[in-house]
């Protein structure tokens, strides 16, 4: 328990605009928001043709900090048509952005100006209402009055675990999967997303309405292995930095032994079977996406270029937890070395993220 | 137009813990709150005990920073009673909190654990779910969608105008209403109140379902008298204040003259007539309170004492206002004459907030 309200505490994009915080390091979130728009907007637009509800309740859960909005809009832009077409009265949406309570939401309301204002600018002055809420909470715990929402999104937040699995202490040398973990480390871990996930999809299922949907996109894996590579490298290589630091002295072994980062990649395999599992929702489709740890080409010379670096990436998300275990004054080194590896890395091979993203129906 | 963006930028109560900020300046409103106490809890329970919504949907308009929470748990408590002595199944609470956006919401969610922690200890664990919401706007324009909400409240917000009355130039001397303000300033004041309350009362008639209510309390007078002693005494002492910084060079004159706090402090009798006018709901009751510019004797001397100081109270609320017109050196200077300028009164004679609470019902 002293555990998960740690992590709680912790797991929050870090707040403010310095070089590594995490609305400026998203691009890669920006990517995912893109390369899986079509799933969202095939299921919202499915969704409202058949049911016309007058207020549509849609949350974005785990919204952090930058590209909420833009999921929202695009999925308003999405009904709009719709709703112009079937020659309906004013719309009225209500939006739940959800994230834990210690994630900067006073930056979010202070951008809702500026979204209102793009809003009205797209769709004409008449589009309807977008009345937009903050929704400080878990969601591994309920959030919503039942039968209150009709959409829910979630993008690269459910792969964060609830609390690092209990009893993995003889993870020694690795922060993650890896393929010399134990085969309890590896059921631990697996464990503790079926726990969280089922539990996730138990308290949604009371929050949605039936025939609502869900469409949840997950850092995961292609593979069956749970230390897949694809999935583990970025962690592995940060626990060859963190090993080498103990090697010279900077970190106690112990001190290492004890670290590791409450994540898990899962495969659409394993959404699948743990959506049928639970039983309130069915799976209408899933689908895996790549993004490159490298920004494309393209952008990269554009003029308007969004400066994408791995690392900053990473950082971003796994700093808070470093500094909690490790303290601070080693953060400069540790990442001096991960960037080192990380580059020795790119090199040599062509390294991409895995997103599996699943789009659910609330079943009768 | 940008006057009002000035002002929404402004009118948030200060942010963080410093001496002067509002969570510690809010004894006052604390009072409030208490004193109007049972007229909510009345209300509430009629409601409640009428309609049984499985859900209630509760908002607290204008919420600001420290006292929110104590009237939703108090709300919560009453329902809670009704709710088992009906033998009904668990409630579900959804509780919007609503400012500005440039309110410190960050800080209200930070301490929603502890909230949650305090009801369940005082209602036990069964007493249902309490789901918080942050809902960043001004109350002048639609929050919620139709038909939403089944309890409002507002205390101590809705006195402020959307903006400073148009034309009221010649109000020379004057920061506020006051005996030497020329007719067409006081009518001005009363018609910024009037559009502005009128339209509040219609945007919550389309978002508070039939027979749902409000409780509001507004920072008002007993007097028929627009520019009463009761209510404009606190800023007569400003303006006598910033008077004198004129006459030594501290301020320009035109400045000075520039310079209109955007408030309006309405009698009982207007506030029926008005709610009458605008048609939507039917006035219940109306209640006036007073409470001390000092703290009661028995708090002074307690140990766990609440520091309270008038002064301090009005520096928390008018001071970004001041800044953003006068600029942030003179500040100092304003609060030190102004602090003498009310010992000199507070000696002379009592003097006392009055507040005006009415109870509405939307009308079928």
């Amino acid at each position: 328990m002293v555990m998960e309200v740690e992590i709680e505490q912790v797991l929050h994009m870090k707040d403010g605009q310095d070089d590594t915080s995490y609305a400026k390091a998203s691009y890669m979130q920006k990517q995912v928001i893109s390369l899986t728009k079509h799933i969202k907007e095939k299921a919202i637009k499915e969704f409202y043709c058949k049911k016309r509800p007058t207020t549509l309740g849609i949350a974005d859960l785990g919204c952090s900090l930058a590209n909420s909005l833009t999921v929202v809009s695009d999925l308003i832009a999405t009904i709009d048509k719709a709703h112009r077409g079937l020659g309906n009265g004013p719309q009225e949406y209500q939006v739940y952005l959800n994230d834990l309570p210690r994630n900067d939401f006073n930056a979010i309301f202070r951008s809702l100006g500026c979204f209102e204002d793009k809003l009205k600018q797209q769709l004409g002055d008449d589009f309807g209402y977008c009345f937009v809420n903050g929704v400080p909470g878990s969601f591994y715990g309920r959030l919503f009055p039942s039968n209150h929402l009709q959409f829910v999104h979630s993008s690269y937040s459910l792969h964060w675990l609830s609390q690092v699995p209990d009893e993995i202490e003889d993870n020694k040398g690795n922060i993650f999967l890896a393929r010399t973990s134990p085969s309890n480390v590896l059921e631990a871990y697996y464990k503790q997303f079926e726990k969280d996930f089922s539990m996730f999809l138990s308290c949604r299922s009371k929050e949605v309405i039936e025939g609502g949907m869900m469409v949840l996109t997950i850092l995961g894996r292609k593979s069956n292995e749970i230390y897949s590579k694809e999935s583990c490298n970025m962690f592995d290589l940060l626990a060859t930095a963190l090993n080498d630091m103990v090697i010279e002295g900077f970190i106690e072994e112990e001190k290492l032994n004890k670290f590791n980062i409450p994540i898990y990649t899962p495969s659409a395999t394993e959404l699948r079977y743990l959506v049928e599992k639970e039983g309130s929702f069915t799976l209408n489709e899933d689908h895996v996406s790549e993004v490159s740890w490298e920004a494309n080409d393209l952008n990269k010379n554009s003029s308007n270029a969004v400066h994408y670096d791995f690392v900053k990436c990473v950082r971003s998300v796994a700093e808070p937890f470093l500094i909690l275990h490790f303290g601070e004054t080693i953060i400069e080194e540790i990442f001096l070395r991960y960037t080192e590896l990380v580059q020795v890395s790119m090199a040599k091979e062509k390294s991409v993220f895995i997103n599996v993203t699943v789009s659910l129906t609330r079943k009768g």
